[in-house]
């Protein structure tokens, strides 16, 4: 027996309050008990989201979310920009394509920053309005790059096309307004800054958005929003839901506003710094070299060339019980990545790196133990 | 306080082992420790269903996998014939059309068996072979008529087209031997009779459906089962899953097997039959006079017209903690609904049937406290 570190973007280790709040007996999602425990948790989201706008939950992974926010609000057809740096970028563009979205991408390799000029450009050009939708990740997990939707905001301000947003794994850890910044579709799911399980995501749409809905045509059935509106306004959702995951959601949200909002940014924030001054300790290389574009969430690493990832992953999950996540798409052959997200504090980023020394070691890379879990020190005391 | 007894037709009450497994801590669904469990439930679940078909989990409500058995094996423009009987029939006429479907509603009341003879004549006269495939609900639930998915299965013998079947509040509860009957098709749903919390849906393909699946062009993403099949293959799903849910699962095959197909089978005829027994000496009027064509899973009772089927429910929730379900779509003005499948028992249903009767002296409805009880008594007692 050893103690887990569930250290990937990803499911985040479940806070204890939480998982004990999953084995609620399961009641009635139609009756008053429900109705009560919806309204409740959406008030809950509309504060974690920063907005005014409704918020709506799904059963169904954070892919269902980016599928809702999608198809509810366009057309086969219809023009749409998808800002892409990553796996996940790319996942919008080929949900958009696949309900018949006419899909322009605008892609930078992975992890490079996007092309926010040419996005400006390109609006500028489109005189007609044509273009209904950007589609942008805020925090491409696959390369550990946290995009500029602020920017991408200010550069749409003159332009009446929708802004469609997942920030899956970010929203809770780094400031994101969504009311402040005008974001139209924005998304995310349980399993991340929250802390919960998987099985729930949530997305939130503008009186913009809402509008694009009245004549939006993509199919769509379970993931209907008019319908799970119609269902809340009577205190259901239109299909029954992962009721724990549910009761789980109210002990998450209260859990999030005790520790304070601005707390949970800073915690991120140092685990963030202190892990990247650890990978810089021992000397390996940051994918995303610069500070400012890198995610507070989730970190890539490059692999020494004759590092076996697949190794390293199984060792430090065998021997350390740190459970890391490899790459994504073009960089799994290149890199791995340490997931910070929900419920991992201080003490785990140091567990982490010292299983990384260990593990590099074992794989005869050369490393100075306990290096790198100096440098993390370090950071943590002078950040606190 | 006091006691709770969830009597709709699901989610049922969870089973307290099954209740338990859903604390357990998340874990990679990326890492072996998944592909391991993935496989396990697999088989578990092909079992289940009485199939060699792959079995395929979906993170989505039940409706989501309805979608997920239509979506991925029909093209728009498609002929489809829906058998209509109950508001379940209608949703998956509804998602045929929302994707594009052209369907045939066959329609009978609510409540009144399907159309058999006119399907046969219809099938007979599409020499074309136009027809693509027929959806049916096997047990509907909004009017606790079990429809005859065998006689279906004669029926469609001699035509290529699909049959997709809803099994969503039966399988599990009677004899539903999905490769004997030939069933392409076949979708339920984790909070029903497996007495798991709702969070998991689960569709099982037929080889024919499987080669429907590679020309078949509705639009889809969350929900293609190509995809998960993919993933699959390499022991995980497409998108993030409900862990909690999926080791949950394990728990609830091993329960169920535990207890033997046929014990299983029995328990919900003897409680079927008990309750039909007890409302009957009560002096109510069930919606299905024909002992052969009702669910053995959920009765649905017709309300004397004095009664205010509201203030019933909510008496026997508040008074005496039972919780059943209101009529559903067009009855919901003149029935109620009891559920009986999974986590329903012999004592359960005395208990419901103590509580109705007492919510109805308390509405003035003319009752012998006692009468229904003692009816349930003696046929649970015969059919020991």
């Amino acid at each position: 027996m050893r103690k887990e570190f569930l250290m990937i973007p990803g499911p985040t280790p479940v806070h204890p309050d939480i998982t004990r709040e999953m084995s609620t007996p399961v009641f009635n999602h139609r009756g008053p008990k429900f109705k009560e425990l919806l309204e409740e948790v959406t008030e809950g989201l509309k504060n974690f989201f920063s907005t005014k706008n409704h918020v709506y939950i799904l059963t169904a992974s954070g892919t269902g979310a980016m599928e809702a926010g999608i198809v509810n609000v366009l057309s086969p057809g219809d023009r749409v920009i998808s800002m892409i740096n990553g796996a996940f970028g790319h996942r919008l563009a080929q949900i958009s394509e696949s309900y018949g979205a006419s899909v322009e991408k605008m892609e930078s390799d992975f992890g490079e920053p996007l092309k926010y000029d040419l996005l400006e450009e390109r609006l500028a050009q489109d005189t007609s309005k044509e273009i209904k939708a950007i589609t942008v990740v805020h925090n491409e997990s696959s390369t550990g790059m946290m995009n500029d939707v602020a920017r991408l905001s200010r550069i749409r301000q003159k332009h009446p096309c929708l802004i469609i947003v997942d920030t899956i794994s970010s929203l809770g850890a780094v400031s994101f307004p969504v009311d402040e910044w005008e974001i139209d579709v924005c998304l995310t799911a349980s399993q991340k800054v929250l802390m919960m399980p998987p099985g729930l995501s949530f997305v939130s749409v503008s009186k913009k958005a809402w509008d694009s809905m009245k004549s939006a045509s993509m199919s769509h059935f379970y993931f209907s929003l008019q319908r799970v509106q119609e269902f809340f306004d009577i205190g259901q959702t239109p299909f029954t839901p992962a009721v724990p995951q549910v009761v789980a959601l109210r002990k998450a949200l209260e859990l999030y506003f005790s520790q304070g909002r601005e707390n949970v940014y800073h915690r991120h924030e140092v685990v963030f710094q202190a892990l990247r001054a650890a990978v810089k300790a021992i000397g390996l290389e940051l994918l995303i070299k610069e500070e400012q574009l890198a995610s507070r969430t989730v970190t890539a690493i490059k692999a020494p060339e004759d590092l076996d990832i697949n190794q390293l992953r199984s060792t430090m999950r065998e021997n350390y019980g740190v459970e890391i996540a490899g790459g994504q798409g073009k960089l799994s052959q290149t890199t791995f990545r340490i997931g910070h997200l929900g419920g991992i504090f201080e003490m785990d980023i140091i567990a982490a790196v010292a299983a990384l020394e260990m593990a590099l070691l074992e794989q005869n890379q050369e490393v100075e133990l306990g290096s790198g879990v100096k440098a993390a020190q370090q950071t943590i005391m002078q950040m606190q």
